[in-house]
């Protein structure tokens, strides 16, 4: 269980800092603020859900092994081969960010509600379903508000529904199977709903809708 | 003391929620936008303030009252004929968000007071004030750094002077008055302030007043 | 050695109070907002590293020392001559801003390596460097966001790499120095980095050297 958690960590790792690497990217920051802000990306929701849950220092400072594989990710997409390919081409540049986004995402919400599990006692339905989607979103608005962007939770179409479906089902099928087949339900809930929200533009209504 | 408490905090809840929703919708977002932003409003400072004091997993997490009154609040907001009447009427929008967030401005102050007393044992004046301060603006600040503006913090007249001085009188008058009283007063006081230095366009020095 | 790192506490709240209001009179605010960003600028990134290493509450809230300081330093750059001679003289402002940046960023990546040896009992070199930047250039990223600026950490020429060197050096040295003498050190080499990097545009390839 230890590995499927830290293999998982290690995916979400790679797919949020990628996603701040792109972010980065696109901001034309040079090549220390891509690092930067992929690392901040890939930690920053996990260091969140630490100190919400007590848990100090953060398990980020504790091993460089994520910290590591972020700052790796964010220089292989500023191998100017690769990184003139996504900057030349806005719908791979948008389709890449979106599947990263997403499964870092997916990952994230359940790793949250893994490590209220595992670190701490009195864990309610509510907690870990909060816990889970405020580490899964946590990232992401960093990476965000540094960057200067709009959050995406604020402005996506069902980001944080997509998050919040995807912890509800992991933190109610763990009673009734494998907590490892539970977390990897509620990722790929998470991860399906996102992109075919994506790509069908599902939609709710909006404040000038009345106009 | 303790369902006194619980009813303030539930009146701070609404009218942050409200403030946040409200911001949300002049920022045309959605519907779930509408209410995420309603909800960190209200939920981000007691966040803030529990992490400061120390207190894991932050009492948002651990009961669902407070999240349930900003999603309910920020729902209603969203009703087709309130929010068609408060987006077409600026004067009125105006008026509703300085009075929700001066409302929640000077309740979180005083219940940041009261968490600090309740929760923590070594607790000067000085940390009581800087608390109650911290609590009061943080919802505010994470609502606008999120929204993307500037942070009314930074640049309504007196806003952190009407939560200082609110949280001064409620830190001093805790020793004269039972508790209740000292709180009711201070939450006042933030609440006048705010209010009539909206209406009377109080102002401070500014950086270009040598002009 | 208390009284040395108090020493240099305070050096690097002045200087820090010192950057924050100058943006913040850049932008144009009231004196109470100049106030504000400068406090939160010099305080923000110490409470970020007490919540890292779980000090609850953060220094910053059991002694008011700091806080009265930067609020010192905010009124005094407020003095209409003062002020009218920054405000003027671009490029005396620029300079001014980067040395107190600088010395902040210095002061407080080796502060923070020093909090975290002498509160914490787990310090391996890894935690000792990420808490030091983390303490380093947290007080910047912060003022930065609230002033609706591109934080400098991303933007800025190797602003974060000249901490972390910095911060490498101090956790290395502290093994065959006096821990002082290995902070001045790690505290100098950040500031020599930060000037010369100004100074001769030191720059890393960007994401637009591909076209």
């Amino acid at each position: 269980m230890e590995t499927f958690a830290t293999l998982l960590e290690l995916i979400g790792t790679i797919a949020f800092a990628a996603s701040g690497a792109l972010i980065a990217m696109k901001k034309r920051m040079d090549l220390l603020g891509v690092i930067i802000l992929g690392v901040i990306t890939a930690v920053g929701g996990g260091i969140l859900r630490d100190l919400i849950l007590g848990i100090t220092p953060p398990l980020a400072f504790r091993d460089p092994l994520c910290a590591v594989v972020a700052i790796a990710t964010s220089v292989l997409l500023f191998i100017p081969w690769l990184r003139h390919r996504l900057m030349h081409n806005q719908r791979l540049f948008d389709v890449v960010l979106l599947i990263m986004d997403s499964i870092g995402l997916g990952v994230f919400t359940v790793m949250g509600i893994w490590n209220a599990l595992t670190f701490t006692v009195h864990h309610s339905a509510f907690l870990l379903i909060f816990v889970g989607v405020l580490t899964g979103v946590g990232g992401g608005v960093i990476r965000d508000v540094l960057a200067g962007n709009m959050p995406f939770i604020l402005v996506k179409y069902v980001y944080a529904c997509a998050s919040l479906i995807g912890a509800f089902a992991c933190a109610l099928l763990r009673k009734l199977l494998p907590l490892y087949a539970a977390m990897l339900f509620g990722m790929l809930l998470v991860l399906i709903i996102r992109l075919l929200a994506a790509h069908y533009h599902w939609n709710l209504p909006h404040a000038d809708d009345v106009e």
